[in-house]
């Protein structure tokens, strides 16, 4: 026996939720249908709204419902910084450290074997903006440390350097609160190398 | 800095589903709006339909967006057995299983403290199928082995005894796979009292 067709479609559309597999979704359905249905049409009323309403900031690329973000709207940020980042929610991640430069968002990082180039993850609109904006004298590529995140932030310090910009890349080392006994080899090794003078 | 207003509204909204917090709830949200449009809209219109179109099976109870659901009409299954649970995803537990009488899906389990009393759970409804049917012999009480399951279970079976039917409670023991190290004391001594002579 199984699920009638409309809750079967249901779980089936649940499934798009990331990280929600069959049992997962099966219990989401059926939880909204037993407790909350005015809840569960408010999400859906978002979804439309959102899925509809937000496309993407004309200046750095990251999810906004306006033409221009509200972070490049913003005049008190400091216009020589630029933060490069993989996504959306990078730029939240950076948010909360407290920089206050501009962003510029990329599609993801490069990756040759999906036939992701420069071009598909927006490197000529990142060397577009810098040259329109004319201000930035350090870019921050702040790309993930991954093995393809570090070669998209390589492949970018490369051009910038040749246009005689700063380009600095994100520290490597032990994260706070972690152990060292925890730790992969690759980080520590990372950590050692890039030690710093204590000044008393 | 915070989120647009219309990517909040959405991250708000999708905490509406179980298991999923804020962190989770952001995740989500820009996973869709940057990778699955189309999946999303599908999802909200799905959401809309299943929330508009199911209702609950005027026999068992369970939800079904017809007046009476598939099991109910299904005419190969034993008229004799009656398996009651506390809520619709139990149907389908026990529908796993190749249990193939009939169900009657009680709202949740007996709760005083709560306010929820043999009305509120539909216990009166119950009686009545039972009475409206005839044909029942024997009622399974499959209410979860829990304190207020147990409860429950014990309270409809006085009231099934005093009318001359039987009523039965599914058995508690070790669970399949199960060690006898890990499994609580409780659960045990179930085992123990509930032993069976094996025959060979």
């Amino acid at each position: 026996m199984s699920f009638s067709p409309l809750i079967r479609q249901l779980i089936d559309s649940l499934r798009v939720l990331p990280g929600v597999g069959q049992k997962t979704a099966q219990r989401m359905a059926l939880q909204l249908l037993e407790r909350d249905r005015s809840g569960a049409l408010r999400l859906a009323q978002t979804l439309t709204q959102a899925m509809e309403g937000v496309g993407h900031c004309q200046q750095c690329r990251t999810l906004s419902e306006e033409t221009i973000c509200h972070i490049c709207q913003d005049t008190r940020r400091d216009d020589t910084l630029l933060c490069v980042v993989e996504g959306p929610m990078d730029v939240y991640a950076v948010e909360q450290t407290g920089f206050r430069g501009r962003y510029f968002v990329l599609k993801g990082h490069l990756s040759p074997l999906d036939g992701l180039g420069p071009e598909a993850i927006g490197i000529p609109q990142l060397l577009a903006r810098i040259e329109q904006q004319g201000t930035f004298t350090e870019v921050i590529l702040a790309t993930n440390p991954t093995v393809e995140g570090e070669a998209t932030a390589h492949y970018i310090a490369q051009l910038l350097t040749n246009k005689g910009l700063i380009a600095s890349r994100i520290a490597h080392g032990m994260p706070l609160g972690g152990e060292l006994e925890l730790v992969d080899g690759g980080t520590l090794a990372h950590a050692l190398a890039g030690r710093r003078p204590i000044s008393i």
